[in-house]
């Protein structure tokens, strides 16, 4: 990932990140020095390009499934980062977890309701693609764990958009969208929302980014925008706008 | 309005409509022989707008202030509509109004939380612009007004985007989100959401439509882009994507 400046260990069988992690971490505002929690962090794809990113973060991430949990870990090791990857459920933190708060919290939820899901083969992609846990209670989480003034980032389908402003408003304040088109015209797919502990400003809705340049999708991961090349294959950032 | 298809008195002080209750009307998806209520409806821009693109609508306003109602009734019989304004407040519906169900509701309720629009000059322009009642409570009441699988639709500033779509997922369903961007790549300014009586579907997030050609505002009300100069100048309507 960002130009093989990130190598990932990933199942073979399983959910494997795309692009959204890289996303996610392109858009969190974390400077040197700040610390990150990541709920359901996976293998770590997100928290490995943030801190490929920006040096001198402290990184923290939590997952349910253990498996993922240790490749993780390992993904953090072969980055020459340091970071702690807790096993545990977003329902029940971990103890270790509830004494800590953060600068900034981001979380990558999975994209469906889990009732909608049914069938997938492999179980464990199953519960990384439509988890459990309701989405309130990933922001609710999330809002718990930061610190005052702290951000909270997400990035989700669109869909649900709804749900995920609902549950920022009902637990943090300042909230920014901005949306993700595959291409420049289309509806946006996905959406990055970000909300702040006690932010008391007005709600923000920024222009779409644009992903893919041209009119149609000829090669997977073919021909991004010159902004989305600069994060994708360079590491650079993708802040919401100032 | 609509390149003088329209012709509105105004109040010469108070509130006077914009481009917003054009696009409004442009937006619903009424046919000929449906019924439509706008609730607030002011001196009824959006009604004559609407009643003047589909022919043969129950066309029916509710609207709070004496004065923009006998406007409202002046400015249906001037553009040669049928249509019933009556004089009340959403918090306590007129009793004739409670008996009725629409095809469509609609409504551009005002535009700022009264709390933070403290000192405007005339009372009853601050009421058009920052009502006493919460934006909460024109979706319930739509809601309830509207016919099974009816459709709302709603136009309103993009801070208060989620202020609306949390009303709307409680009352309604198959929300649908249409930015308004001033120009292209810019934020959107105004928001058209939609939703569905008893609707299952979706959200979903439509591109933006952009209202003004080139790159910044020479003129006011200058340089539509082809789509707006329909809407704008010629009367065309601006439909949710299918």
């Amino acid at each position: 990932m960002l130009g093989g400046r990130v190598r990932l260990w990933q199942p073979i069988r399983g959910y494997r990140a795309g692009t959204d992690p890289v996303l996610l971490a392109a858009s969190t505002a974390a400077r040197p020095g700040q610390s990150v929690l990541e709920l359901g962090c996976g293998a770590a794809p997100a928290l490995c390009c943030l801190g490929t990113r920006v040096p001198d973060l402290r990184l923290v991430g939590l997952e349910l499934q253990p498996g993922y949990a240790e490749l993780a870990r390992r993904n953090l090791a072969q980055n020459g980062l340091e970071g702690e990857i807790l096993t545990g459920d977003l329902a029940c933190l971990p103890r270790a977890l509830r004494a800590e708060s953060f600068d900034h919290v981001i979380a990558n939820p999975p994209y469906f309701e889990a009732a909608r899901r049914i069938g997938a083969e492999a179980a464990d992609r199953e519960i990384a693609l439509a988890g459990q846990t309701p989405l309130a209670l990933w922001v609710q989480v999330a809002a718990k764990r930061l610190k005052p003034r702290g951000f909270a980032t997400f990035i989700q389908r669109a869909e649900r958009l709804p749900e995920l402003l609902e549950a920022c408003a009902a637990h943090l304040g300042a909230l920014e969208l901005l949306p993700l088109a595959p291409r420049e015209g289309r509806p946006p797919r996905l959406v990055l929302v970000r909300a702040r502990k006690d932010g008391r400003a007005a709600f923000r809705f920024h222009a779409p980014v644009v992903l893919h340049a041209g009119d149609r999708h000829e090669e997977p991961g073919s021909r991004y925008t010159p902004p989305l090349a600069a994060v994708m294959q360079e590491g650079a950032g993708l802040p919401f706008p100032a």
